[in-house]
């Protein structure tokens, strides 16, 4: 597709979800997640829009708690995306991420269109998406804010649907067309989708927009007068980098999704209806609409020996899942959580994790692999007076310089080079030697080299949190003892 | 109760069955396990013969393989026990097994009287078992080979069953009858099993027996002769300590049981029916007989979170296990692999063993935890050209005096104290300190303490298997290079 040199995406990645869970946690959402096919839903939603867009005009809107984990699967686009994230300092729904990129946007380029779509739906056939994308950049060039259309595939009660004016046609392009939009209708009950499927004449929302930066900004104004007007400030508490003040006018925000705050407002909403299978894949029976099945109708992944199960889904990782006769099951193994339950009852799973978020269970919050700016840790074991851990730092990446009152470590290196700032002392470690680092002693690891750096490090002491650290620097600008 | 001085309890301890899995392995079987309250099943057993017989008469049948996973649970018993184990070479079945211990108990007392019984049965009220041990004891006084039946509860296709002559009374005592077996009936088809029940004149057969050991032999030397014959120089091969020899001829053992080839054919076989509650706890699905449900009929154990399921067998063990609205579900969560199947289905664990076996997967030999003489370790992670074990050294142990070829290994302590000798040093680490072991250097790993020891070992080098060892010494008779 030849793109158009004002298309800009934008890529909604804030999602804090955990209908995925145990594979997604509070700080681990379903974008992260190699839900189908080798790459993450992020990895995937990016190589679909750069082939809309070049690498300098994708946006990544998310929030610091998972910037880290996003850049950490960025791979071969690393660099070429260093620049492209916007950071809010909090989650508050579309409606402020989109006006506060939109409004950015205008001032690199006054004729800006942004093709906006969130970071973890999963959409098959490129070439029809492009095509609609073309189309939709066509129509956003007329003003229109537009929206596709999902043909339905049943009477689905967990989306929401969008009825077109089919008598006015906004314009046609490869055998795709546009209308305004009728309404909008929020999910509707089972009686309702079954008539909305039947009749022929509703779509399900996708929640992918293309429109003018201009043409948001002027519907988020005359819809949301308050948020159209802190976007202003907001915008230059970004750019001069003043996080506090940002954080703060951030947070007065209220939170109002795109949809119902914008879109069903406006009088320029169109709709095109498109040809390409979209999911938004929001719990695990959902997966069966996208992933391969296997000739019992199983979805199974990583490692699962299975005796006569049919219609299962069934996804193991490095541990070993023995499955036998299931049928319409949902059974998913993670490192520290296994779920076992009816497919039916998969949208339940987020009542598993309100309970364990009562309980303070760390299940619900994070995997056992934490990310960090240098890296990535992972909780081996833990035990009474002691931890083990393997933390591996990216080849140029340090952690701060810092100390522990509570407790000492000792290092192994299994892979890489280790620099080790002990005291006063630097030195080199390479695979196979070790160091120990006291308590109440300045230390920092570091990894100077070209590849991966990997070690086993053993924790001892009374208190072992991770709120036991006094950080003397850091390269990541994470809070410093001044 | 007061013990007859002539009384054995003979625990038969050889099993490797797999029918539990994942949480019994191979290597590690039922009698092993915390299945029901908190003692293991082979503790339980224990518990209960202490009531009937003092320490120093009880044995222990078991293989090799099991013997010292045995021995690590035996705690406050460990001492009393420590001469109770009759070793067999390999696992023959229960004839071979019970005939050597008839055997060595004849030369040690001529009037002994044993009561064999399995040691991964649950038998509940200790009471009532105790008083049908005296009364067994009583006819075994007799002449009789003694069996306890148990009155069937539902039309059970799994076990064995004894039909009474009720026409000819052996004895009476405390409202327990005994009477000659009519006949032993193998596994019956449902049908059968159903007329059975119906008829109130069939016991299931318990495998608890009581006999003289003068009597047994007999009927060995009668109905096998030739185990019988074999059963002397087996003896002799034993107490001599030439475990070659002893080897050499238990393998020529037909592997027969003793039900089917001895009792079935005697005319000495007698049977008490009794009134304890008895399970032989074949699968998951069985536990539900004797462990406690809560009230929507499920059996629960570990960290499970459960949203309305029922009649299900849901263990965890430190992981978190999470369930919506199951029924009829086992559910078994282990640190290295999750069985998922309905109840029905139990009995089929045993074709996914098979499954795991042909594919050389370790999940279906043992667990990542592995005992020792010296105690344990277990293995937190592998992963190329490294692997992290926690390893636990009892008060006294000590592995072997050994070398690696291709390893380095980083030992740190994190509970206990541990006495190093690497190379020509011998020095002692505490808690929060660290060795190193260069590869090709003889070292060991001793407890000089009076508490467990337990270190991290973080290992490195290109090759890591069990088997690149060079012992020099080893307290406990393993392959050491001369």
């Amino acid at each position: 597709m030849k793109s158009d040199v004002h298309l800009y995406a934008v890529i909604l990645a804030g999602g804090s979800g955990t209908r995925f869970w145990p594979l997604s946690r509070h700080l681990y959402p379903k974008q992260l997640l190699r839900i189908i096919g080798d790459e993450t839903l992020i990895q995937q939603t990016l190589r679909r829009v750069l082939r809309c867009v070049p690498a300098e005009q994708v946006i990544i809107s998310t929030t610091p708690a998972q910037a880290d984990s996003i850049r950490h699967q960025l791979g071969e686009w690393k660099d070429a995306l260093q620049d492209s994230f916007v950071i809010e300092p909090e989650g508050r729904n579309t409606a402020p991420a989109i006006g506060l990129v939109a409004a950015e946007l205008l001032l690199r380029d006054p004729m800006a269109v942004m093709l906006v779509l969130p970071a973890d739906h999963v959409v098959q056939g490129d070439r029809r998406f492009q095509s609609a994308v073309s189309f939709g950049v066509q129509l956003a060039h007329q003003g229109q804010l537009v929206t596709f259309g999902i043909p339905p595939l049943r009477p689905e009660t967990g989306y929401g649907y969008i009825q077109p004016e089919q008598k006015i046609r906004l314009g046609r392009k490869g055998g795709l067309t546009g209308y305004p939009v009728a309404r909008f209708v929020e999910k509707p009950d089972a009686k309702t989708a079954m008539r909305y499927l039947k009749s022929g004449e509703y779509y399900w929302n996708s929640g992918i927009f293309v429109w003018q930066a201009s043409a948001i900004l002027e519907e988020i104004n005359r819809h949301q007068p308050e948020l159209g007007a802190a976007l202003k400030p907001i915008g230059q508490a970004l750019r001069s980098g003043s996080s506090e003040r940002l954080a703060r006018l951030y947070h007065k925000l209220a939170p109002v999704s795109i949809d119902h705050g914008v879109m069903e407002r406006s009088d320029r909403a169109a709709v095109i209806p498109v040809e390409f299978l979209w999911s938004d894949v929001g719990n695990w029976s959902s997966l069966e609409e996208v992933a391969p099945r296997d000739k019992a109708g199983n979805v199974v992944s990583g490692k699962v020996v299975d005796l006569g199960s049919r219609d299962s889904i069934l996804y193991a990782d490095r541990r070993l899942v023995a499955t036998i006769g299931l049928s319409g099951m949902v059974v998913v193994d993670t490192p520290d959580a296994t779920l076992v339950c009816p497919k039916d009852r998969s949208q339940d799973v987020k009542a598993i994790v309100e309970v364990l978020k009562k309980q303070g269970a760390p299940e619900h919050l994070e995997h056992r692999t934490v990310f960090r700016p240098w890296g990535s840790y992972t909780v081996l074991e833990e035990g009474k007076g002691y931890k083990v851990k393997r933390v591996s730092v990216n080849p140029g990446g340090r952690l701060s310089l810092q100390l522990h009152h509570q407790r000492s470590e000792h290092w192994v290196v299994i892979a890489g080079m280790a620099r080790v700032t002990c005291g006063r002392r630097v030195f080199d470690i390479n695979v196979g030697q070790s160091t120990g680092i006291p308590k109440n002693t300045r230390h920092r690891l570091e990894n100077p080299g070209s590849e991966q750096l990997h070690i086993i490090e053993v924790q001892n002491g009374p208190y072992l949190g991770e709120d036991d650290i006094v950080r003397f620097q850091d390269d990541y600008g994470r809070g410093v003892k001044r």
